[in-house]
C-alpha cells in the first residue's frame, strides 16, 4: 500500500485519554503562559537543583492491555468460602448498587461535600447512613464514617479518655476484641503514654481506668449482656465502648439499651466486599452529650435561604481546620463511598430483610454448631450469634487444609482450635462442605437449642424512618439512587478545581477490575498463596512507587494521607527509640502546613513547633534553624509539603532538610503536592526520609465523594525495619490500620493507572499539571491577584488567588464560591492555605475548553465585583450575594434588581445541560444551632414529591 | 435462640425488586379495581376456557445464585482469538464507552425516541452515527441501523428492485459476499419471486439485473475497483450496492467515490463486541434521491417551539404506522443502543484514531501475508485491506488445529484454503502464535509491499464534523455521554407507560454478565465445543419458552419482533410446500393488527386479507369465518395478537383457531402481548401453530433506546423442520438473520429473567400486570373514557384511554402527550391501535407509589382539558399547548395567561428531581420539509454552551 503510515497511537492511553489538552492546545496554552514550550516552563519553575534528568523506566500499557493484565493476575487469586470472620465477612452486594454507586462516576467521582449546595445527593445517603447506625446500635448520635474498625476503636479510645471524668491513665480492652483492633489501639496508647489492659471482662477494675471497651459479639463468637460491667464503669466515671456488629444488632439488644456510650464496627458487611481488607465504612455512633467530642465527619440538618431543609457537614470547623497541635484526632478522610453503599444495603432491605438476613446467618450457626456437637466435638461458646470455635487438638493443620480442600477457609485459633464464622452468602452447599471437612456427612440436623439469652435478644425497633420502610422494588431504588446522584455536581460534569485534592481523571478501565469477585472477596487473612495475584500487583506498585519517589520501601497500610503521615512519623519515633534516641520529640511544622500535619505529630506524643513563614509565602529559613537550633538533640523530625501549601517550589528545601538532618532529626515531606513532582522530582532525593503519598489524588484514586483513601509511605532504607507490622504478617512495629494491606482493593486503581500511563506519560502529566495551572494564573493575572509566584513568576500545579481585596465592597469568598455553582462548576478550595483566598487546582486531566470554561467564569464574577465596587448594585442585592440560583428562584416572584437570564445564566454556564442546584445557600449558623444528625420526620420528605 | 425466624425471603428477586406492588399495595388496588383477590380479578379478565393452571415448573434463583451460575456457564465458553472474519471481527471497546454507555441505565432503559423532546442526547448520538456512515460511505444519507448486514443487504436488494428504472428481474449477487449474507438475500428473494444470481463479479451482466451487490473487501479479502460496474449497471438502469467495512473505508477508496447507490454493513468492529452473533447495528447509506424509499428510522433536524434546533425521527409516519399490506419492508426495531456505541467508538478516535487503526490492522496483515510467501505459501488475493486466504491443501485440518492450539480460531475455506482476517486487536503475540502455527518462527518481515492498488487508496477526508474533532480526553468523553443522557428521560428516572411496548424492569443482575468477555468474546462461527456455555444457556431458555408458550420448539435466530412474524410465515410457507400446497397464499389479518403483521405477509409474499372488528374492538369472528371461507384451500395462515391489540382478551380466540385449522391455514398468533399471559395462557395450546415472542418487551431485555430486540419463534412439533436454518449449522430452509442465534448475547438477559423470577415469579408477574392495568382503568375512569373492556369490565394489561371527546375543545392526543413531559413522564403510545387514544401499559415492575403519580398527572391534566371545555382558557393559550415547558420558558418574559407555578409544576412533577426538556415542542412539519440527516453545522453547536 502506498500510504504513509502515521505515528499516531490511539492507544496511548496517558497523551490520548487521561492528559486533557491536545497538543495544539497546549501550544496555545503555552503562548499564553509566555513561553516557549513545556520543558521551558519547567524549567522556569521547578528549580534546576532539584529536578532529577533520569527517565522513569516503564513502559505504557494500553487499555485493553491493562485490562487482559489485570485479568491474568486476577487469576492468580483463588476465590474460596471464607469463614474466618474476624471483622470480614461475605456479602451479597446487591447488584442495583454495584451498577448504580460502585460503577457509576456520578457517585464514586465526586468530592469531600464542602459546597453543600452541590452535594445534596451524597448528604442524603450519608445522612441515611447514620440514621441507620444510631439505629441499630441504640445510640443518638453517628458520624459518617470512619476509616475501619480498628482505627475507630483507637479513636473512640482517646474520645473516651477527653470524655471521663475518671482521672486512671489506663484503658481495658475486652480480650475478645478483634486481635488486629488490640493491635491498633496499642499503637495508638504508646505515644499517648495510656497503659493498655488487655484481658477477660470480668477481670475489667472499673476503678483503674477512663474507659473500656468490649466487643459484642466477641472475635471468638461469645455473646454476653455487658450492662453490669458498663454500669461499674459508669460508676468509676469511665466510658464504656462496645465494638460490635451490625448484623449481629438485627436480632440482638444494642449497645444502647446496655448503657454504652460509644459504639464502634464496620459496616463491611452490608453489601461491601471484602477487597481483601478494604476499603469498608467503619462507624462510631455516641450518647448526645459526647457529639461534640466525636471525631470524624457529621452530617446535619440546616435550611436554604429559602428555608427549605438542606443537608451539610455540620461542625465542620473541627475538619478543614483541624485542631492542628492542640488536635486529638487526625480523621480527615472517611469512607463516604462504601458508608453509601452500607446505607443503601439498608434501605435495600428495609428491617424485615435485614432481621431475616442476621435470623438466617444465626440458625444456619445453630445448625453447623449442633451437627458439630452431635458428631461430638467441642463447640464454643454456648451463647453466639455467628460465629463458634471448635475444639480439634492436633488436627487443627488437619481440619483446615481438609477445608481448603473443600474451597473453605476457617479461621486458625490458638494452636488447637478453628473458628467459623457464617455469613449471608452461606448456602446449603458451602454448609455441606463444611461439615464434610469435619466428616460428618449425615445433613445438618434441625435447628434447636438456644444460640442467644432471652435477655440478649433484640426488643427495640429500628429502621423505622420511611427512607427505609420504602417499596423495595428495583425500579423504585434505581431511581431513588439517579435522583440522589443528580442532585450532585461530580467530575462527570464538570471539573472540580480544588487546590490540594487534584480531583484528576478516573478512568474507567482503571476502576473496572476492583468490581471483579477475583479482587472482592478475598479475606485479608486468607492463606497467602489465595492472594498470589494481589501480593504480585501490590510489588509492582510498590516498585513503580519506590522509583517515583526515590525512596527505598512502601508500606500499604495506612488507609488515607493523615493516616500516612501518622505512620511516618511513628516510623521516625521507632528508628529514634531503636537508636536509644527516644527523648528526641520535637517536630517543626511551618505555620502554612496542612491541619493534619500537627494533628499527627500531637497524636505521636510530639511537640509541635511552629515555623514562620517569609512574607512570599515560603518558609523563613533563618526562623526554622533557630527553632532546629533550639530543639537541639530533642528534635525528632520537621514535616514540610513540597512543593509547598501556597503552590510553590522553594529553593530552599535542600536547607531546610540538610539543617534537620545536622541535628539528627528526620525529614517527613507531605506528599500531598506529589502530582507537581511525579517524573521530575524524587522527595527521597531532595532530602525527605519519609513521605506519605496521596493515592486518590496524585494516583487516580476517587475520591468517592469523600473516601476512601490511601495514603502508602514511602521510606529512606535505614527507617525501612521500623514500618508498620501487623499481627496477621508480623513486623516489628504496631499496624496503624485493621488490615496488613489497608483499602487493598483500590491500590489496584493506582496500579492501573502507573501502568497505563506509562514512566513517560507520569511525567508529562506532571508538566501538563503546572502548565494548566499557570495557564490558568496567566489568564487570571489583571482580573485577580495570584499570590505567591516561585522567583520567576511561575506557580507549580495550583494557584491562589486572592478575594480579600474585594472584602470593602463587601463580596466574599462565599459570595465567588457559590456564585461558581450558577456556572456549574464545584468552587476551589476556600480559604486554604489563607483566608480569604481560593486556591485552583486544574490537574493535567482538564482540556484546556473546560479550563476556559472556569475562566470564563471567573471573569464574569469579576466583573460582578466590579459593578459591586463601582456602586453599580450593592453586595446585598447582587448575583453573588443571591448565588446559587435555584429553579425556585425562577418559578417565583422576581424582585430582583438583575435578570433571571444574568442571574441563571452566567458566562460560562451550559445552557441546555445547565447544572441546577437542588437547594439555595445554605444557612450554616441554623444548622450548628438546631444540630439533627438522623434523617428528619417524615413531613419533610412528603413535599419533595408535591 | 427463642425468636421465631420470619419466613420473609430476602433474595426473593421476583417478588421483592422485579414487581412493582408491595402486598400491602396491591390490597390497596385491588379494592380500588373492586375485587376481592389477585385471583378473582383474573378469573375476570382470562377467559376460563383459555387458562390453564398447571404451574411454570422451575425454582427462582437469587441474584447472587443467578450470578454464580452465569459464572459458570461463562467459563464453559473458550475466549480464543478469533482471525474467522466473514463480518465479525475483534475490537476494542473503550472502557469509558462500556461504563458510561453500555452499563449505564441512562442509556440502556430509554425507549425508541417517538417523543424527540425527552430523547434528544440519543437522537444526537444517533445523529452522529448517521454522518459517520455518510461520511465514510462517500453517500448522502444514513439511517439510523439495521439489524444485521445480512438483512441490510436483503433490504437494499428490495429497496434496488423499487427505485430500479430497469425492468429486469434478478438481481445479481457478488461471490464475495459473506455466506450468510447470501443466505439471507436467497431466504427474502424467494417469496417475493426474485431471481438471484451469485457470481463473480465479472460475470455480471448490467442488461440481466435490477440491481447488483457487491462486497468491499470481500469475505475471502479482494479489494476491487467497483466503479466500472457500477457504470455498466447504470446504463442499464440498475441499481448497484455495495456491502462494506468501515474500518477499511478509512483507508480505501469510497463506495460513493465508485457511484455506488447504496452501502450497506456492518458498525459491529467499531466497538462492539461479537457477542457470539450480535447485537449489533448495521448500517446503510444511500444517494440523496432515493431516501424515501430507505428503511428503518433517520434522525432529522427540526425546530422546537421557539426556533431552537432539536432532533427528531424524519419520515416519521413509515414507522408507526408501517406501510401495512403496501409494505416492502417490516423494519421496526433498529440497533439504538449499538449504533450509540458506534458513533462513539468514532467520537472517541476520531478520523485520525481511525485511520491509524485501519492502517495498523492493514499493515499488521501485509506482514502476515509476506511471512507466509516467504516461507513458500500460496496467499490470495494480491489485493487486500485485512483478510487472506491461504493454500493449505490437505493440510486445512492439521494447520486449523495448529492454530487452535495456539489459542487462534481461522477460517475454513474450502477444503483446502485457510482464512486469515485481522483486527484491531491483533498484537505482536497473536501474530507471533498464528506464523508459529504455520511452521514460521522468524519475527514476522517488516512490511513491504502493496497491499492495494493506488487507485484504491481513499482521497478524500471524513469525519470533519466537529463532534468528531473533539479533543478526545476521557474527562471530556465521559462528559459529553453524560450530558447526552441527561437529555433523555428514561426507565431510570420515570416510569415509561407505553402500551404494547411493555417497559418493564430491566435488573442490574440481568445486564451484568454481557460485558463479561466470557459472553463478549466469542464470533458466532467459532468451533462449538468453545461456545459450550452459550449452547446451554440457549438451550435451557429454549425449554423455558416452550412450557411457557406450549409450543415445542424454538428458533433463536430472528433478532426482532417483526424477523419473527417473517421467520413465522416463512416457516408456515415451508409447511404447506411440503405439503405440496405450495399455493396457498392468503393470510388473513384483523384491522386492529399492527402495521408489522401485514407487511411481514407482504414480505412473504402472501395476499393479505384484512378481517373487521366489531363495534367492541374484538375480531368480527362472522367476517373472519366468511373470508377464511372465501379464501378457501388458498388460506395460508391467520395473524392475530392475543390478547388483542385493544388489550382484552378475547373469547373466541378459540374458534378462530379452529376456523383458520379448518381451512387448512396456520395460526401466528403475535406474542407482543404475552406479558399478559406468561403463567396463565398458552399460545400453543389456544390453537397457535407459532409465534414469536419480544424478549425485549416480555422478558426483560431492555430497549436500548431503539434496539436491540429479539423475536424468537416458537412453533408446535409439525412446524419445527422448517424453522429457520443457517449455512453456518445446516438445516433445512433459509436463515433470516446473519448470525445462527440472533443476537445471542442478549438471550442471556432473557434467561437470567426466567433463571430469577422462576416459574412461579413470572406467573406472579403476569397477574400483577394486569393488576396495575386494571387498576389506571379503575382510577381514571369516569375522568377518562377507557375503550374496550373485556365482558367483564377488565382490561388485561394494558388500557386505552380515548382523548377524541376533548377534540371539540381543541385539545389534541398530541397536548397531552406534551403535558406528561411536564409531569416527567413519558407519553403512552399515541393514536394506537385507535387514532386519538392513548394505549397505557403499567407492566408489573412499576409501584403504585409511581402509578399515583401518574395517576394524578392525568387528572390533572383533566382538569386543566376541563377548563378548556369550560371556555376558561382557549387551548391554544393553555398549558397543555405550550407543553413541554422548559426552563428557557422560565428565564424569558412570561406572558402566560397560567402562572410560571402551573406550567412548570403541574401536580405529579417532581420539585426537586424534576425532569426538563431540553427543547420545547418540536415542529414537525418543518423538519419534514427541511429533511437534514447529518450532524448540522458547527454554528450550531456553539451556541450550546454559550
Amino acid at each position: 500500500m502506498a500510504f504513509t503510515p502515521t505515528t499516531y497511537d490511539p492507544y496511548d492511553f496517558a497523551n490520548r485519554r487521561h492528559i486533557g489538552p491536545s497538543p495544539s492546545e497546549m501550544e496555545d496554552m503555552l503562548q499564553a503562559v509566555g513561553v516557549t514550550s513545556l520543558a521551558a516552563l519547567i524549567e522556569e519553575t521547578i528549580p534546576a537543583s532539584i529536578r532529577q534528568e533520569k527517565p522513569l523506566s516503564w513502559e505504557p500499557l494500553a487499555e485493553h492491555e491493562l485490562l487482559d493484565r489485570m485479568r491474568a493476575v486476577a487469576a492468580k487469586n483463588k476465590v474460596m468460602t471464607s469463614l474466618i470472620g474476624q471483622g470480614y465477612y461475605g456479602t451479597v452486594t446487591p447488584p442495583a448498587i454495584q451498577r448504580n454507586i460502585l460503577e457509576n462516576p456520578a457517585w464514586y467521582t465526586a468530592y469531600t461535600p464542602y459546597q453543600p449546595e452541590i452535594a445534596q445527593g451524597r448528604l442524603e445517603a450519608l445522612l441515611n447512613y447514620q440514621t441507620m447506625v444510631c439505629d441499630l446500635t441504640g445510640l443518638d448520635v453517628a458520624n459518617a464514617s470512619l476509616l475501619d474498625e480498628a482505627t475507630a476503636a483507637a479513636e473512640a479510645m482517646v474520645m473516651a479518655q477527653r470524655l471521663a471524668k475518671s482521672r486512671a491513665g489506663a484503658f481495658f480492652v475486652d480480650e475478645n476484641c478483634h486481635p488486629q483492633t488490640i493491635a491498633v489501639i496499642r499503637t495508638r496508647a504508646l505515644p499517648l503514654g495510656i497503659e493498655v489492659i488487655v484481658a477477660a471482662p470480668e477481670a475489667l477494675e472499673p476503678g483503674a481506668v477512663f474507659g473500656a471497651i468490649f466487643q459484642y459479639p466477641g472475635t471468638h463468637g461469645h455473646v454476653r449482656d455487658f450492662t453490669d460491667a458498663i454500669a461499674a464503669l459508669h460508676a468509676a466515671k469511665a466510658v464504656a465502648i462496645v465494638a460490635t456488629d451490625l448484623l449481629a444488632l438485627c436480632v440482638l439488644k444494642e449497645p444502647g439499651a446496655m448503657g454504652a456510650d460509644i459504639a464502634v464496627g464496620s459496616a463491611q458487611r452490608f453489601g461491601v466486599p471484602m477487597g481483601y481488607g478494604g476499603p469498608h465504612a467503619a462507624f462510631m455512633a455516641c450518647k448526645d452529650d459526647m457529639k461534640r467530642q466525636m471525631p470524624g465527619r457529621i452530617v446535619g440538618v440546616s435550611i436554604d435561604a429559602r428555608g427549605n431543609k438542606a443537608y451539610r457537614l455540620s461542625l465542620q470547623t473541627r475538619e478543614q481546620h483541624i485542631r492542628r497541635e492542640k488536635a486529638t484526632s487526625n480523621v480527615c478522610t472517611a469512607q463516604a463511598l462504601l458508608a453509601v453503599m452500607a446505607s443503601f444495603y439498608a434501605v435495600f432491605h428495609g428491617p424485615k430483610g435485614l432481621r431475616a438476613i442476621a435470623e438466617r446467618v444465626h440458625l444456619n450457626t445453630t445448625r453447623v454448631a449442633e451437627a458439630l456437637k452431635a458428631a461430638g466435638a467441642k463447640v464454643a461458646p454456648d451463647a453466639f450469634f455467628d460465629t463458634i470455635t471448635v475444639e480439634v487438638g492436633v488436627g487443627q493443620a488437619g481440619i483446615m487444609a481438609a477445608a481448603r480442600h473443600r474451597g473453605i477457609n476457617l479461621r486458625k485459633v490458638g494452636r488447637d482450635r478453628v473458628g467459623i464464622s457464617l455469613d449471608e452468602t452461606t448456602s446449603e452447599d458451602v454448609i455441606r462442605r463444611l461439615l464434610d471437612a469435619f466428616g460428618i456427612t449425615d445433613a445438618a440436623p434441625a435447628p434447636h437449642g438456644p444460640g442467644v439469652p432471652d435477655a440478649l435478644l433484640r426488643m427495640s425497633e429500628y429502621l423505622t424512618h420511611p427512607v427505609f420502610q420504602m417499596n423495595r422494588a428495583e425500579s423504585e431504588m434505581m431511581r431513588y439512587m439517579r435522583r440522589l446522584s443528580d442532585r450532585d455536581l461530580a467530575l462527570d460534569r464538570a471539573m472540580i478545581p480544588l487546590g490540594s485534592c487534584t480531583m484528576k481523571l478516573n478512568a474507567a478501565a482503571e476502576m473496572m477490575p476492583i468490581t471483579w469477585p477475583e479482587f472482592g472477596a478475598l479475606h485479608p487473612f486468607c492463606p497467602p498463596d489465595q492472594a498470589a495475584g494481589y501480593r504480585e500487583a501490590i510489588a509492582d506498585l510498590a516498585a513503580k512507587l519506590c522509583e517515583i519517589t526515590g525512596y527505598d520501601a512502601f508500606s500499604m497500610q495506612p488507609n488515607s494521607g493523615a493516616q500516612g503521615e501518622y505512620a511516618g512519623l511513628l516510623t521516625i519515633q521507632a528508628y529514634h527509640r531503636a537508636r536509644g534516641e527516644a527523648h528526641r520529640d520535637i517536630c517543626l511544622i511551618p505555620v502554612s502546613a496542612h491541619g493534619t500535619n500537627p494533628a499527627s505529630a500531637q497524636m505521636c506524643g510530639m511537640k509541635v513547633v511552629v515555623v514562620k513563614s517569609s512574607p512570599n509565602g515560603d518558609v523563613d529559613v533563618e526562623d526554622f534553624r533557630a527553632k532546629a537550633e533550639a530543639a537541639g538533640d530533642r528534635l525528632a523530625a520537621c514535616m514540610i509539603t513540597y512543593p509547598s501549601t501556597h503552590g510553590v517550589f522553594e529553593e530552599t528545601v535542600r536547607e531546610i532538610c540538610d539543617i534537620t538532618h545536622q541535628f539528627g532529626g528526620q525529614v517527613y515531606i507531605d506528599g500531598a503536592n506529589m502530582n507537581a513532582m511525579v517524573g521530575l522530582v524524587k522527595p527521597g532525593e531532595i532530602g525527605g526520609d519519609v513521605s506519605h503519598l496521596n493515592l486518590h489524588k496524585t494516583f487516580a484514586i476517587p475520591h468517592g465523594g469523600g473516601g476512601p483513601g490511601m495514603g502508602p509511605i514511602g521510606v529512606r532504607a535505614h527507617l525501612a525495619p521500623y514500618l508498620p507490622g501487623h499481627p496477621e504478617t508480623g513486623g516489628e512495629e504496631g499496624p496503624v490500620s485493621a488490615a496488613p494491606y489497608g483499602s487493598a482493593s483500590i491500590l489496584l486503581i493506582s496500579w492501573a493507572y502507573c501502568l497505563m500511563m506509562g514512566g513517560a506519560g507520569l511525567t508529562q502529566a506532571t508538566r501538563v499539571a503546572i502548565l494548566n495551572a499557570n495557564y490558568i494564573a496567566a489568564r487570571l493575572r489583571g482580573a485577580y491577584q495570584v499570590l505567591f509566584m516561585g522567583n520567576r513568576g511561575r506557580v507549580a500545579h495550583e494557584c491562589i488567588l486572592d478575594t480579600r481585596p474585594f472584602a470593602e465592597a463587601g463580596v466574599t469568598v462565599d459570595d465567588i464560591a457559590k456564585r461558581l455553582i450558577d456556572n456549574g462548576f464545584h468552587a476551589p478550595t476556600m480559604s486554604w492555605p489563607v483566608a480569604g483566598t481560593l486556591m485552583v487546582e486544574p490537574t493535567e486531566s482538564e482540556t484546556k475548553a473546560e479550563i476556559d470554561r472556569f475562566i470564563t467564569a471567573l471573569l464574569a464574577i469579576r466583573a460582578e465585583i466590579a459593578a459591586v465596587e463601582a456602586g453599580e448594585i450593592s453586595a446585598e442585592d447582587s448575583p453573588l450575594r443571591h448565588a446559587p440560583h435555584t429553579v425556585e428562584d425562577l418559578v417565583a416572584d422576581w424582585t430582583r434588581t438583575y435578570s433571571r437570564e444574568q442571574g441563571c445564566f452566567p458566562a460560562g454556564a451550559f445552557r441546555v445541560d445547565k447544572y441546577w442546584p437542588p437547594v439555595g445557600r445554605i444557612d450554616n449558623v441554623y444548622g450548628d444551632r438546631n444540630l439533627i444528625c438522623t434523617c428528619p420526620p417524615l413531613e419533610d420528605y412528603a413535599q419533595a414529591a408535591e
